[in-house]
């Protein structure tokens, strides 16, 4: 059963990649309104291959927001266990798209990668797993495992939909752990098991002054302007020289590590020097006092993600902005709570607001960090097979990532008396510039996680 | 001849409406390229409007940039005084565009006001000198003195071009006086002759980090996000409690004035309800322990005009943005140099930023301050021409915003013993919102400042 499902693999490479160019075409920007239809168009697609090659049951599911995509495969005797697979075919924006060397919808491959927006989060990595179970049940018309696989299309804008739909469907969902294929590895050699995510808060800010935009030859010195005033605010969250977040009761609940976890981090092969090489900056930056494993894995961050105001066309316009606006997100990490650093927050910038402006605090999306235990069995699993799929044992990393589905699964998904492992693998690469211009997923590293899903569904049986 | 002048321009308001609506129709937006066309058409519509009112010659002069329309009138005998009259054709960008109820380049009369871009500054006011020439002309055939008439199309982008026009044409630009037609009165019942203008530093500044785009999830802790220095290099510049610029040696040359100079400004009517009205702001802001008349006019400020990076489209993005840019100026006052301001704020600014990012400043426009003799004949004579083309007494105000050909004309066309006196008068209003949406000419000035300038020419003929 297993070799045959590895066969079919290995011989239908091309198959894979031309249905995966396929789903890539479809823009399915789940954060632009106009691209929902697109969203749904990528959950059929997903729906009919799973029709196509015998899930037990494919149903595309309606949501308040988009649709997500749910399959079933209950041929296993009752005592086998149940994996639960849950992806996303939902992709980011593609701005700014000046800066694409080819149009991001429609894919191209080259060098040994296959470039369009969405081929390395997630689809990319979403069809490894739906290529693992057509070799499996095209070749022995049944799984190892009972397998229930779940795809949202809002994944993207934080799953707002998602979080009633688990609720009401934790029966349906029930499982023994929870697969999710949706990251990075270190490099080609070095796969990774995610043993927890960093929560986020993120927020658009908005500050206004005068009630129209005035010339600031006539006005300059009668009224606060906003740019000014939001600039000062933002400033005001972050250390310039220590980069420690000034927000009051911030650090209160974070943890330190303990040796052991700092060990695991610490084997990890990431340097200064990959860093440099990967983001392209003068210098690395970040909080001062920890190494760049632990920076971007388990210390909080704050990040303006955009900032507007006034003219930025060419030339000169001297106006003084009625507003000005701010998307910032802070990465939280165990034990931080985002309602209680969003109430934080808010009274801290109030406190600092002059009277001469008004300035509103929208929250945009909300998610809780997570800590996963690396010993459970079914996450032990995963070592065995990124092993046998990729030929190289893998890391054991946080992830500096936000996946609010994580902290939402473990809550409503776990038994009383025991949390349900949650399992964080994922075939991506540090430069695969998801969420940026020129996104990219390695050709073999799609194959090469098509064979570790296959060898995982084969090692859950005896978990 | 005066009194048949007055008489024309009483009989004709309707054809000098008509003509003004004609020439706000053409878009010409000095700092967009695209509208370069757009500039020289405006340039042509005065020209041959002074053409046909019987100018002795009518030119238009190219420049590196847009072209400038020149214009004499010298049938007066030798011993007649000469006035150079300037003005600009160019007006302002739109944007917001969809804040404007009318599109901009559609004038609309509504409530006795004008509206459409440029109708104020400078089109409008440029017009009503038009009129006043037209109106001698068509009825005595003469004006009253030798007048040059100089119309430019790059006011808006701080003249640039014409500052080697002046040198170059210094001999054919000789004048007794210099009458600026731009600018604002208090409100309808207090025209304004200003003795002074600000100076003015504008600025852009970039911060560049991360080659590319980065996902904040895997990448946040790794590298400072050039928003986040860009945000608190500008929270640097102002001081957030007494917005006092903290720029070194910013203020060594700012002199406080005189007691008689305070009280001509005290003199004005502008007070603080004034400023709540005019701004719709929740309150009033700029610099602390000076009064609103004093921060508009002789205080130097320093505004962000526009800020931009990152993504500010509707929903999340978790990106860290390779740039970020803010435009930014300082508005200068008598003795302040915008080099040496420039050279300190430069420094500054260097020794802030970290070497996580790179950072460079363009410099976009340099205007340096101006005080002039408000005793001085030419300028005295405006009082009486305002008495007698709106029946009130003007108020001498020292003008906030900058309008570097002033401190230019100074320099280049000041006989070695005497500087030119320099008359700075005009018909716009403070919510005529200039430079911004919905931008406005009340119609009732704009025959009142016909009048005016009628009478400042008959005036000028003693002075």
């Amino acid at each position: 059963m297993l070799d045959s499902a590895l066969q079919f693999a290995r011989t239908n490479k091309q198959a894979h990649l031309t249905r995966l160019c396929d789903w890539l075409r479809i823009p399915s920007i789940s954060t632009l309104p106009e691209h929902a239809g697109d969203v749904r168009r990528a959950a059929q697609f997903a729906a009919d291959f799973r029709k196509e090659m015998g899930m037990t049951s494919v149903e595309i599911r309606e949501t308040a927001g988009h649709p997500l995509v749910f399959a079933t495969w209950n041929g296993s005797d009752r005592t086998s266990p149940t994996l639960l697979i849950y992806g996303h075919f939902d992709v980011q924006p593609t701005d700014p798209d000046h800066e694409w060397t080819i149009p991001p919808f429609e894919p191209v491959i080259e060098g040994g990668n296959l470039y369009a927006r969405g081929a390395s989060d997630d689809k990319g990595q979403a069809m490894a797993v739906l290529a693992a179970l057509e070799s499996y049940l095209k070749t022995s018309g049944e799984l190892p495992v009972n397998v229930k696989v779940l795809l949202e299309g809002e994944e993207e804008i934080t799953s707002t939909n998602l979080f009633p739909y688990l609720r009401q469907h934790a029966q349906e969902l029930r499982a023994d752990a929870i697969l999710i294929v949706d990251q990075d590895m270190l490099d080609p050699e070095h796969p990774v098991i995610m043993w927890g995510v960093r929560g986020n808060l993120y927020l658009e800010i908005e500050v206004r002054g005068p009630a129209h935009d005035l010339h600031s030859g006539t006005f300059g010195g009668s009224v606060d302007n906003p740019i000014n005033v939001l600039v000062r605010l933002l400033s005001k969250l972050q250390h310039g020289d220590f980069r420690k977040i000034l927000v009051p009761h911030f650090y209160d609940k974070v943890e330190e590590l303990t040796e052991e976890e700092r060990d695991l981090i610490a084997q990890a092969s990431i340097n200064d020097q990959i860093g440099m090489h990967l983001t392209g900056a003068p210098s690395l930056g970040g909080e001062a006092g920890y190494p760049l494993a632990e920076r971007v894995s388990v210390r909080p961050t704050l990040e303006i993600h955009g900032i507007a105001g006034g003219f930025s066309g060419e030339g000169m316009k001297t106006v003084i902005p009625s507003k000005a606006t701010a998307k910032v997100s802070l990465r939280l990490v165990p034990h931080q709570d985002p309602e209680e650093i969003l109430d934080s927050l808010h009274l801290f910038l109030k406190s600092h607001c002059p009277p001469t402006v008004k300035m509103d605090i929208r929250v945009l999306g909300k998610a809780h960090p997570v800590k996963i235990d690396y010993n459970s069995p079914a996450v032990r699993a995963a070592e065995v097979a990124y092993e046998r799929g990729f030929g190289h044992k893998p890391v054991y990393l946080r992830g500096g990532g936000s996946l609010p589905i994580v902290h939402e699964m473990i809550k409503i998904l776990s038994k009383p008396d025991h949390e349900i492992p949650i399992v964080m693998i994922g075939f991506g690469l540090p430069d695969d510039r998801t969420h940026s211009p020129n996104e990219k997923f390695s050709i073999s590293n799609f194959h090469h996680g098509i064979e570790t899903v296959i060898h995982y569904l084969d090692q859950f049986m005896t978990v």
